[in-house]
């Protein structure tokens, strides 16, 4: 294969799944929308909608060259350079020189290519935050927070391991992003919900927790599965190369061992949840398969296809007890995505170590680094917002739910939700 | 890269993004069959469905041809022959004869990889007429049309342009289709909308407009989401190359445009919709995402991603003027189709002079012939189909509405429309 | 274009197709779940999560091995060997050893690319019996008889035909599995309902049907486009070489003639709903869809595309015939899974030797010992299973709905079903 060949072929591929990684944004809306009570769906529709848009415009005007431009090597973040774009060869070959080929071809693949890729990661970063504050936040102060999230919050996590600074030159190793974006993802839901708060009425005086049914449970279950096809793009095209055999078995690995994480993330969480909760229950299959995904997504290329069983099964099965756990600290996690996220995403990166190789000391650093920045950017982030323009909706807005304050009912033929 | 291998890529890159392509006409149809009243939403799925299998057969039967087959250089329509399909040198490759091979290989890319292409564009402009015509247009009469559409309306413009005829000669340039494809079915719907006429009770005497709440939010958004993830394989799929790193490098400055372009497209949407609708507006937002992501088509290829953004955010705005423009004309589009890809259309036709480099006269002359002929041609079908059979149902069925009268009740278990 | 070049298209593209079959899985839910009855849409959710789940750790453990490894040519079965993986030259290209590359290479594609193909069929075969047995059978038996499929009745007829045994020996052609999958998938379905009977009140005394209405028509359309989505990956990848210009005319082929039979499948069925049942029925023209794609999957690769019309077309009028035909044999078959998959499968596997070139004599055997194997196989396991556990919810369950018994209610805003 030709180095151009390569080229071609590393440009396409990461489309392909960045095409579909960007579909998983309407996942994550789906899962989250089907989640609620009605009288919140359509809010939940608008604040995805916002998330991805803003999202895609703030990484392109500044978040990206914050992850990747001038990032010194073992250096803390990149440069603040306004707007991101093809490279000076890139542009010169468009416009003809055939010359600039060699240049083009030596950076791997095409930017904008890179950019897609990287920005739809961003996208599934804000889509975590969304499902934990469902049904309280307000929209400007979420979206607010989601813009200095793509701007920063990630880019400085993402440049200190994708982006080849210190943690990278370390050695820190997390392939498709168990902590770069689904613990930072976790850590940022975690300071929101303590800043913004559980949805009132959640837990009963008594500590005992009032469970809010969803109002629409294939439509749940039509969200994880775009989420868990997503995920076998998020992992595959982490894998960045398609330029030989190597590559194409390493692909095949990592799409199949996806497969079968979350499968056992799946079963082990359904099982479990007969004994935790009594019952075969749906959504601690869905959330398991979830939590199955975000823990091999650190190694997904890992040789032994039975220890990503394992990494996904176990994944599943802190997904479910994350979620006790976070009932009894009353942390009010709508949709589960601080267990499925952080729980799993830390479980798999120590789990680099087993098969894939990896130094034990230098994951436990990255994750606390890494979660610690977070968190602690995110808490800062949110008491700023909080202060400055409030966080949470009136009591008024939430006892009517929020569509009727924005004038969208979800389905106004069937209900009204007018005094509840 | 040998010819062969590129040969394999070009097909292969245009059978992909041709598969999420005909993923859009799923898109099309859940967003309009949410943004309707209940009482009409099954049949809002046979139409599309129907559209989109007449479609199929009739431009495969007879559209193929009449777009691509024998247009004369500089000329004005292809060949009525019936039947398109692989070569004669693919069918000699195929039976075993590799002497063929230079002449497949000679072609680009296969014959029916192209084919499926253009169709799900075909199956795009379907849509967008069904859009605009819900609630009201006869079943039979719209497939009629969309028949007549896919075998002649749009072939015809197609062929002036993407088939090698007159305007192509002059330097029409209009890479993905703002005024192919969505002007095209723009000024279809248009001409559509005045024959069939507006639904019963949407204005009201004194001039006022009477909203139809949608019946399902969500799932107007999951259709949304479809468009805009079909969109990206729209817009890539028709730069037709993938031959070289200078393909690869316009690929993803395409995909990547589209991208900023529908998020600005719904950013301006939005906030616009808090100025003029005095709030937030969900619909707004997934209306100029569509906007922005037609804008942006004739272009993709762009060279400066910020203007992708004013482009799309550009065609965002539009996209909510002229959904007021039309209620202020009467004119009821249900789904804003018109606004969103005729209004979106033509402002990303003109946008490609801006810096992709177009002739601005060209382009002015390429918008009015296809939009007089387009409009003239659907009229005129339109017309004759009322005169033949009518194409509005009864007051009765209107008021019942047509999943009643068709014995398709999209949710029986928990309305009853017979007498609202 | 090098073997390498090759290998690396061929699993690429496998991969990719694979990942579009994998959301086929949504798509048969999403169809499933739609057209219940709302109480018990939620356990059709599980189920199909859990016969996914299930299918993808059964057919890593021991299905594919029992399909593909060690097949005698001629032979009846594979090795009972656990665990399939990545070859050991995989493992040592990966481990570094440039050697091994030639070993790979000739393996024509990786190994675990193969397995995820070949896995995500077995869960659309899964899919198939799910929703013959719609809203009575018990959720653990259901799930034990997949595992069973998937180990053992799936991998017993691939290794005949895919694996190189018996069948393939003496010629069977059935490229994508209209027997292979759809048939056995259709034969298993028609065992269990024997065993698990009709749903309480289906058929009246008198012999009449009493129709269950669909609970949301347009999550059932929904459904449907994903599965015509889905199927053109699965014709496609089912042609499994990339790697010259025979081959992408062969896959351009596969698209275009899977999307007109589909296409046909559908105009056909509508147009004999009319005269059938009365009305343009938006369910024949889904099933009707479905059935001219698994029809074209035996051979779409078919040179002449007008026979794909009508391989197509006849699959779809041989779908809404069936279901007639269940009825008057008063088999409750809730989806309509049967005629789709096992009449449109049987044609379509005999419609190979029109122009594609079959022989019509070992068609027929291949029919008859796949659908006489799969039938007795899955008569046995239901038996066993249902006088081990049972296979049938309670009176009781079956009145309240399953979702009741199981705790998840639907639309638990909308609708209570207690005493119904």
């Amino acid at each position: 294969m030709t180095p151009e060949t390569a080229f071609v072929l590393n440009t396409f591929s990461l489309l392909l799944w960045g095409t579909l990684v960007m579909w998983m944004c309407a996942g994550f809306t789906m899962l989250e929308s089907g989640s609620v009570r009605s009288k919140n769906a359509s809010v939940i529709c608008m604040k995805n909608v916002g998330a991805y848009a803003t999202t895609a415009i703030v990484f392109y005007v500044v978040g990206y060259n914050m992850m990747y431009s001038g990032v010194d090597p073992g250096g803390w973040i990149g440069s603040p350079i306004l707007l991101y774009g093809a490279t000076g060869a890139e542009r010169a070959l468009l416009g003809g020189d055939g010359a600039a080929t060699a240049a083009v071809v030596d950076n791997g693949r095409a930017a904008m290519a890179d950019w897609l890729f990287q920005m739809v990661f961003v996208g599934s970063v804000a889509s975590i935050v969304s499902g934990t504050l469902a049904e309280r936040v307000k929209l400007h102060s979420f979206l607010l927070f989601i813009a200095i999230l793509a701007a920063f919050i990630y880019p400085a996590v993402g440049s200190w391991t994708w982006g080849g600074g210190w943690l990278s030159a370390m050695g820190f190793r997390d392939l498709a992003g168990s902590t770069v974006v689904h613990s930072t993802g976790g850590w940022a839901a975690l300071a929101a919900v303590l800043v913004v708060g559980s949805r009132r009425g959640k837990f009963r005086p008594d500590g005992s927790v009032r469970q809010t049914p969803p109002n629409n449970v294939p439509m749940v279950t039509l969200g994880a599965f775009i989420v868990w096809m997503g995920f076998l793009a998020f992992n595959a095209g982490s894998h960045t190369g398609l330029t030989g055999a190597a590559d194409a078995v390493a692909l095949s690995n990592i799409v199949a061992n996806s497969t079968l994480a979350g499968a056992a993330g799946a079963v082990a969480a359904v099982c479990l949840s007969r004994w935790v909760l009594g019952r075969v229950d749906l959504f601690a299959s869905l959330n398991g398969g979830i939590g199955g995904l975000v823990a091999i997504a650190a190694a997904p290329d890992i040789p032994t296809h039975l220890w990503a069983v394992a990494i996904g099964g176990i994944g599943g099965v802190l997904c479910l007890l994350g979620i006790r756990l976070l009932e009894r600290l009353k942390i009010d996690d709508e949709v589960g995505a601080i267990p499925a996220h952080l729980g799993a995403g830390l479980w798999g990166t120590l789990a680099v170590c087993i098969d894939g190789g990896g130094d034990p000391f230098v994951q436990a650093l990255g994750m606390a680094a890494i979660g610690g920045f977070a968190f602690g950017a995110s808490l800062l982030a949110w008491l700023a917002i909080d202060f400055a323009m409030g966080c949470r909706i009136s009591e008024t807005a939430e006892r009517l739910g929020q569509d009727a304050v924005l004038g969208i009912e979800t389905f106004p033929e069937f209900l009204r939700h007018e005094d509840e």
